[in-house]
């Protein structure tokens, strides 16, 4: 339906529109997938970020090995995309939901995270009852304290029970560095990655010298992926964020990978030169850690968001009138990509496609 | 696709499921209902917050005289779903838009805000190319800072200039006592509403010793419905949160209404006793405002939201298990429902319908 508007002005679409300047994603792609191929780094991009197969695919392409999510909707989603290698990097809890994944893996790769030996015993029943083997790797807490195993011994425990389990393939292990991610200095942020993925790597060691295979040691998100990918045993990073980049990792940990997605909005009523309204509001852009940033004009600020208001105020630009359009870059893109339909897929300023945000809601 | 559902426990429903108490919505409703009837105000509730057509209906069947909103695109929703009068309580800026206003007042009563001669006179132009009659109200800016003109001689310009205009319909004027709402004190509230309120009937008073008939008055929401539902001269309220209700409006003013909202959550992770995680986090429910309220289990509250998990610590209540149900009221109930696409609606424990959340994600 919406076909009709390609070859537009993208400056024309109605606002607010979640616009993806589509070269700035490419040049994302490559940079990530050249660092990989000089690292020796597999890359399994997280679509929690983009929520979008068009976007997966355009990383598959670029030599990623396979696809991360977080959410068993999300892989649903992308599996329907015809892409088979995909991690939930997070525990499927209950009955429903594990009968939804063994059925999942009977038409893909899938491969899930565990922490837990009840939740493995009912993950091998169910895949022993639809006759798959499911793979499996499991969490390990490296200081978030959110869900994971702890280091050491209890990895090994674990392991040995999924070996032994005929539903289950037990592929290694994942860790997410989370809580370093955004420590602002560099080299502080470099020490705490290494100190969190040092418990991760022993434990991947007593696995081996038990006589345990581990193909798979995932951690790793933008804001630590040359840390992380550089550090010896790591297998693949889970890195989400780079591909459409937000104003969060570059304005806290200094990040520096192209600005892609920006919520175009209109200015809907000015006071005086010094502050102007805007048609985008918490249902267009989130502030979970800060305000979305001001790209263009320059020289502006967002100072509030109501539900459907951007409140902006003017640092050192020019003036604003009614009916001028502004560009801003969302402070986190994750949370703000999941309140859009759709992506305007912008190139050099003109409208070049429509993409569903295919997995946008896919919580559950 | 879904509706195989029907009939099931609502414990059971996959999570996180955004779900509806229908018996506390039914009974909101009416209450809000029977307060307009005995103060003699009408209802236009305010569909930017549940954003479902099924609810608008409700609420019409109760008495509603029509539906407000905040955007064109959540009125081409509403108007689809055969409802007539629909008031668009926000500017609608750009030439596209007034483009797709007009056309929607060829097959609606749909009104909209204005606050500019310029855009006034666009407004004006556009209908009469459609040769449509379109609605306007004035917004009054009564404190909020947001849009609006100021109270005074700029209403009686701008309604004089409306008069005149061919393409459009004078039928009064709104403002939004919102800066004021969530004053904890009830006497300081009522204070601050009615001083708020008394600059616009000034306005209302001046525009009528001008001649100029004013048929709405509108303003109100659900932490004041019952201050500026008894302000004399208003004619009517556009309340939206008192349906679904939150715990910012319980917590912040003691507003009553009924629990009728919640995010049903499955606990995926416990640390000891006293913490466990659950797999509802920023894209299940909002925090612009404050933690969402945990009301079952007793005695958790909800400490931290990352983007899929809830971060849940012990007060004096039992402890909790993996796979565990926890019912979370929003703190935010707008921007919640805004991440969800379906109401799972629910009488006594069964799950009863399953309503498309129709305008969720329509911002523009």
């Amino acid at each position: 339906m919406r076909s009709v508007w390609i070859g537009m002005n993208a400056m024309d679409i109605d606002t607010p529109a979640l616009c993806l300047d589509i070269e700035a994603v490419e040049s994302n792609v490559m940079r990530m997938a050249e660092f990989a191929r000089r690292t020796g780094v597999n890359l399994r991009p997280h679509a929690k970020t983009h929520k979008s197969p068009m976007l997966a695919h355009m990383q598959l392409a670029a030599g990623a090995i396979g696809i991360t999510c977080a959410k068993l909707s999300e892989a649903e989603v992308l599996a329907a995309s015809g892409i088979k290698d995909i991690l939930i990097a997070n525990q499927i809890v209950g009955a429903h939901k594990i009968a939804r994944l063994v059925n999942l893996a009977a038409h893909s790769e899938v491969m899930v995270a565990v922490d837990d030996v009840d939740n493995v015993a009912e993950l091998n029943a169910a895949a022993q009852t639809k006759g798959v083997q499911l793979r499996v790797v499991i969490e390990i807490d490296i200081g978030m304290g959110r869900c994971g195993v702890a280091p050491g011994q209890a990895v090994l425990d674990l392991a040995r029970q999924i070996i032994v389990s005929p539903g289950l393939r037990f592929e290694g292990v994942m860790g997410y560095e989370g809580h370093v991610i955004f420590t602002p200095d560099p080299e502080e942020r470099k020490a705490k990655t290494e100190a969190s993925l040092k418990p991760m790597m022993e434990s991947v060691d007593l696995l081996r010298r038990s006589g345990i295979p581990v193909n798979i040691v995932s951690s790793g998100g933008t804001g630590t992926y040359f840390i992380t990918g550089c550090y010896p045993g790591i297998t693949e990073l889970q890195v989400g964020s780079y591909i459409t980049m937000d104003s969060q990792y570059r304005e806290v940990v200094g990040i520096d990978f192209a600005y892609a997605l920006t919520v175009l909005a209109t200015v809907i009523r000015v006071h005086g030169e010094k502050r102007a309204i805007v048609d985008a509001g918490l249902k267009a852009m989130t502030r979970d850690f800060g305000m979305p940033y001001v790209l263009d004009p320059p020289g502006w600020k967002v100072t509030a968001l109501a539900e459907e208001h951007g409140f902006l105020e003017r640092v050192d630009g020019a003036p604003l009138k009614r009916g001028d359009k502004v560009k801003i870059v969302p402070n986190h893109g994750c949370t703000t990509i999941n309140l859009h339909d759709y992506y305007y897929v912008v190139r050099r300023g003109v409208l070049e496609a429509i993409w569903p945000i295919a997995a946008r809601g896919k919580t559950y």
